[in-house]
C-alpha cells in the first residue's frame, strides 16, 4: 500500500504537527509513504533549492504511483488544491482531512466525486485516527 | 469570449484590488467574466451563505463555458489550484498571474503543461496588461 500525503509547504506550515502526526500513523502501520518528507520541520528550505519543474514531476510521479491520496487541507495551497484534482483524475481515493471549524474551500467541501472524502478532526491524534481508518478500508486485510 | 476568473475567497483577500483591476479591465475589453462577483468587497460573505454543492456546481459549469481561464495566485488557494487543473483538463488556456516575489507552489511554476502561462507583476496596473495581453492572444482580431 502507497499513500501519497499532501500538505501545505509554501502556504504555511502552522499545521505541521498534524502532518507528522498523520505520516507517522500510515508508516507505523506498513504504508509507503512517498512524500513523509513533507510533513518533517526544514523541508520549506529543502524544497525552495530544487527547481519547479523537478518537483512537478516527481509529484506527478508519485501520486500516479499511489493507491490513494490523504491531503491536509486546514491551511489553503494552491498544489494541494491541485493534487487532489490529479488524483481524482486518476481514479484514485482521496481523503481531505481538516481542523473543526477551520473554512475549507467549496471547490472541495461541495464537490460530489465519489472518491473524495472530507473530514474535519479535533488534534492531531484525531487526524492520525481518521488516516489509519481511510486506509483500512483501502486494505481491509491489514 | 468568456474567462473564467480564478481568486482566493476563503484563504484570504489581500489582493482584492488587483481582483478587481484584473476584472474590470477584462469587462472593459468586452470578454464576459461569469465570476467577475468573486472579484468585489463582500464576496466572502455573499459565498459563505451559498451551499458547498451549489458553489461547486456553478463554478464547474462556469468553467466548463469558458474560453480559458485566469487564475491570481498570489494568495493560497485549495480552490484556484483544483480549478485551474480541471481547465487544463478541459483543454482551456490558463494564465496565472502572481505579485512578483510572491512563493507560488512548484505544482503550478513547475507545470509544464502546453496550455499553462505563469506571469508576475509589479501592481495591479500592470496585472490587468498581462490579463489584457493573454486575451488579445486568444482573440486576436479584438
Amino acid at each position: 500500500m502507497n499513500i501519497y500525503f499532501a500538505c501545505s509547504i509554501t502556504g504555511g506550515r502552522a499545521y505541521e504537527a498534524v502532518y507528522q502526526s498523520i505520516t507517522r500513523a500510515l508508516l507505523d502501520a506498513g504504508v509507503e509513504v512517498p512524500t513523509a518528507h513533507l510533513a518533517e520541520t526544514g523541508v520549506v528550505d529543502e524544497e525552495r533549492i530544487i527547481q519547479p519543474r523537478a518537483v512537478y514531476e516527481r509529484d506527478v510521479a508519485w501520486m500516479r504511483s499511489a493507491d490513494a491520496l490523504i491531503a491536509e487541507v486546514s491551511v489553503p495551497s494552491h498544489g494541494v488544491g491541485y493534487e487532489i484534482g490529479f488524483a481524482l483524475n486518476l481514479g484514485k481515493p482521496v481523503l481531505c482531512l481538516h481542523e473543526q471549524g477551520r473554512a475549507v474551500s467549496k471547490m472541495i467541501t461541495g464537490n460530489p466525486h465519489p472518491n473524495l472524502i472530507v473530514r474535519s478532526y479535533q488534534n492531531s491524534v484525531q487526524a492520525a485516527e481518521l488516516a489509519r481508518d481511510f486506509f483500512s478500508t483501502l486494505h481491509p486485510t491489514l
